[in-house]
């Protein structure tokens, strides 16, 4: 289970401390010429050190390319690419290799595998979304030449909450900040409150609102391959998620139908949707309205101070954090919603188009659903 | 995409307003004799009718077994069953057929099939569910006899919200009251609110609680089979589901890390966590605490009142329910999230066991995690 | 692992000697118009009671389709339909529950599952075939519908062989003679051959040739799902089989590569080889030429005479078939092979078309592969 | 379509003249301990270079892994590996890039993705067999130590046969010739008509048998998992292979059910069969009895002679082989039918272990196919 998506699949493979990660990402259409330069960028918004908040760990995080490219195109074959992990330090766990870190997942891996895991978490560590921004990276740009734009940023830190509503920020405006938060108050307030908790060797937790526009409508499989299914699935995958909502959500729960439903209305050329409370899928399928989700980050477990816990043997022990770990991954986690929305979206994009290829090719003799 | 699982796989088929809804259950272990009255129970939990919040169709579901049986146990073969339609008023939705109704799949199924859905909603329907119960039901009686129960309930229905906290509610409980919260009086408010919007013809959402108890650690597929993300795809692919959190969930985000992560401790017998904010799971893995999560419905589209809306021609139009549809699912949807739980854990230890079945028979050479 | 395909997926069920079997294909695309009649006309060709050389069981064997139409289009829903059961004598069976029945699946499903298959082979049974039919015949309408077609015919039964050179044979000349094998002298032999085994008690096997014309190139999905791969999966879960060979085959074996490599040349609109030892496929992927494979069937293990075996205590027993068994399946499969193949084929399609929906659709932006 | 199994999976990638190829190989169990040396015997055996009969290409062909293990154990993480391409020669290649090598994949490949392959064939190239058999020597080895064994030999080359009847060779006398068949006057034959072929410019075709002793009887999961369908796709996905057949095979195409038939009786221990003409398998599973199967191989299609071919601007022109390549690829196909035979065993088995896990651990409760 180490292979995500049906007609696009990535594979991926390595642990934390290990020579490398890397993936296959297998089913990329072929005569796609990707600009390696924004999948570097992408990698750059991800990797540790980018931003103050997170991780003090340095990787380059430029990935090598091993196959699937024939004079800058894709190929249609698998392309494979190795990840090095050049900045290890198993130094930072040196003693810990028999003591289970608290909501870690050192306790479910031995009980599952028999074995604890490698220092730093091995393959349960976050460094595996390296893998995925890198994947995801090359999903967006097929998106982008599709019209598909998607966008996610941090929405809450701790109580600290900003929300966009109908005015979505601009990439530029996200990563300008080192929240990931694009207002600038609210970025402040965040980092403040993140660097108090460095300090107290606590750490944090919070939300990162993404939205995808140009999508048409027709995506997603009922009834086990909803769209909300999907990137359920997907977005789950990641570290430390714990919740997630699409629309108006949680929020919404004491609003009537009547307050959520969304009336369709025409803009003159097509069918939308006077509110977008759905968050653009209905039935599972998306709209043509703007997708819309929300997902919930826990604090990182690993921290600055000691803790109890057992050791393997079942004795009572302390613990304390040494790593370079993130107070709050929620910054890091942006670009790594962005890049599994897009491995989603691509993937179902596929699906529609086995099937209905009149869709996205109208000029082709006329089927209902080809127009408008 | 009609089928769910890797190991258990339920396929299902079928429409509202079709000659029947039915599933083939394939994977099930052969040499169980399954309890046909527990299946019907919850077909009666389920089914319209069951309680007075819901719809006021009326439909015997009780499953027409097809295959998969030899005196009265399990073979191995596909189980195949049939739930008929008997109650189909198509007259409910005469003069609909060309109108989009908001927030249903109308609109959506059109732009992916070129088709109008069939009156009722067709392969949109929740009617799907009670294939899912079915099979659900049987998945539930083989983690019975491993020790594994699910229980769930309503927990908010609009602003009426009634926590458990660890005293986990009985069955009996739950099933005693029509808004399915077994609290005396939260389900007395939940009723009267339901019935003040049925009057005027509006609708409401809210969110089902679910615990698992009795699950080894061990269940789950890492990175991308996650227990977390099999779970999320499944009960996202059951109708109006918006919101899904485990553990602490949403209303945890503004707590740090010391206040969420989970000690360990032992009881004795084995290793436990003192608090359980991590909703039994850790690294995407079962850790042998209650799985618990929540999962939040939206209020149902149809509303009997009129709404605008457009044609199929896209000029302007009014529309109006006159089915009987539920003003509230949220208590039908409680076995639902029961037996689509079910599915996902029975598919989970399937998975699990492949690898190390040594783990459920610990008898055998010993092995690092058949201990404790 | 009751379920065939990717893209088109079709789950059966069912046993021989239970109420029915059936289906359910997922993945076809809506919006098309199947012809049931034809649907019919398969299952007659395949029916038991079909031609003289098989069983005498009867069998009327119109589906029931359940799901995935309306209006008498498919509406991407799963189509879902049963075939009853009839004419099951379970009498014939009466007193070989507990002996296993030599060369069947008694013993390996006792094996496997700890219970011997119902009378008749329970889910073992090749009334398994009736459903293959019916959604292969589904699936070759629609590739009729894009020009491709599909024809088999027996061409070996015992040391009776009949080649068909370069001149395939027409449906309506397969199905005019009891063997479907087109060549009347053939015919005739075989009929005496399986005639002079019936009265000995005895069986005898052969082999169905398999030709596909207008296939375009392209389809198949190297390197695992190469189309050969696709295909010989699908074609070794058809009962009894026990060898498959692609174009030139094992007679070929002693043939240079100078003898047996395709010439590619032009036909004036289009690329061609001057001959198809490859039998329509390198490198996995179709080439436009004609498909052409042929398949090996074992006789049928039911012998109307005396044979050792053992019972289920392990004590030596003798056991005499009584069932209306087939002398020769070879004829009843020639069906069963076509529909098993436009499966496959179909399937495929949809495959190639999900990545490459410009090569359907030349009138789109040029690519050079939509060429020619 | 990459990807090989379910429950162990092997995903490759890479291109004959690319970097490297690799795989990454999921869901071995954790806790084993590979013997690398014995991953090095079976590459070196299947490298160009490791017979005289084939290429001279040279490969160093020593996996390097980059995940998956710790401490010398499979840790349950996904286990990936590199081989890198060192002895690549494009100028071998120089001037064939717009031409379509008769029968070899260049023109379905670009048929289908709209490019020519890479020199050499790229993703279409026997390379990827190099990571076929790494992965396939790990299962080995896991299969082994539950008392499995494998072994493969070439039977025939041209016209030149050899049958071992019941007297299956050791490896080492398989391995101790260049042709891989273990009869030293066949060998002689086979070598004498390969280097013939050689000088003429010409290439050979022939099988291989493979015989697998020690599986228990349960494996394979009807209908469509057959292990017969499971191994034919595998074995399928093979370059070259152009034929498949079980047990008799074709060559018992003219005997009766009487004759083929394997009747049960006991060796006073368990359940055997008088004779194989089954070839281990019944009904799609295992009966318990060796596997027997043979693989047709056709020859190599790179031809060191001019052939006729077009370009591709469709205009007539000739070509002519300068690679390295093999005049006949059967003695380096015995270990990759190994290795691919390997690695569907090991997944069936997990798969039957998944439902069945009593079946392996016979000491837990009594089940009625624990026994025997």
């Amino acid at each position: 289970m180490n292979t995500l998506g049906h007609l696009l699949r990535l594979t991926t493979f390595g642990e934390s401390h290990g020579p490398a990660v890397g993936g296959v990402l297998d089913g990329f259409p072929a005569g796609f010429k990707p600009d390696f330069e924004k999948v570097n960028l992408w990698n750059a918004r991800r990797r540790p050190g980018s931003t103050s908040l997170g991780t003090r760990r340095e990787e380059a995080d430029v990935p090598e390319f091993l196959s699937g490219l024939q004079d800058g195109l894709t190929n249609g074959a698998p392309l494979a690419f190795l990840l090095r992990n050049t900045d290890q330090r198993p130094q930072d766990y040196a003693g810990l290799r028999h003591k289970f870190r608290p909501s870690h997942a050192d306790f479910t891996y031995f009980k599952k595998y028999g074995l604890m895991p490698a220092p730093g978490g091995g393959r349960a560590s976050a460094r595996e979304t390296a893998v995925r921004v890198t994947a995801g990276a090359l999903a967006l740009q097929w998106l982008a030449a599709k019209g598909v734009g998607i966008r996610a940023w941090t929405e809450q830190i701790g109580a600290i909450r900003w929300t966009a509503g109908d005015n979505w920020p601009e990439e530029e405006a996200i990563y300008a900040t080192e929240s990931r938060c694009p207002d600038p108050h609210s970025d402040e307030a965040m980092r403040h409150l993140v660097q108090a908790l460095r300090e107290k060797g606590d750490s944090i937790g919070g939300t990162v609102r993404c939205v995808v526009t140009g999508l048409p409508p027709g995506l997603g499989e009922p009834v086990y391959g909803k769209l909300t299914a999907l990137l359920a699935m997907a977005l789950w995958s990641i570290n430390a998620v714990k919740g997630l909502d699409f629309g108006a959500g949680f929020e919404a729960v004491d609003h009537t139908g009547s307050a959520l439903n969304d009336l369709f209305e025409t803009d003159g050329l097509k069918v939308v949707t006077r509110t977008n409370h759905s968050g653009g899928i209905q039935g599972g399928i998306s709209n043509g309205m703007p997708l819309v989700f929300r997902v919930l980050f826990k604090p990182p477990s690993t921290l600055a101070r000691p803790q109890e816990t057992l050791d393997l043997s079942g004795q009572k022990t302390t613990i304390e954090g040494r790593g370079r770990h993130d107070p709050c991954v929620v910054p890091r986690a942006v670009p790594v919603v962005v890049a599994t929305t897009a491995l989603v979206l691509m993937d179902a994009w596929l699906m529609h188009q086995a099937r209905y290829p009149e869709f996205f090719y109208p000029q082709s003799p006329a089927f209902p659903h080809a127009t408008g």
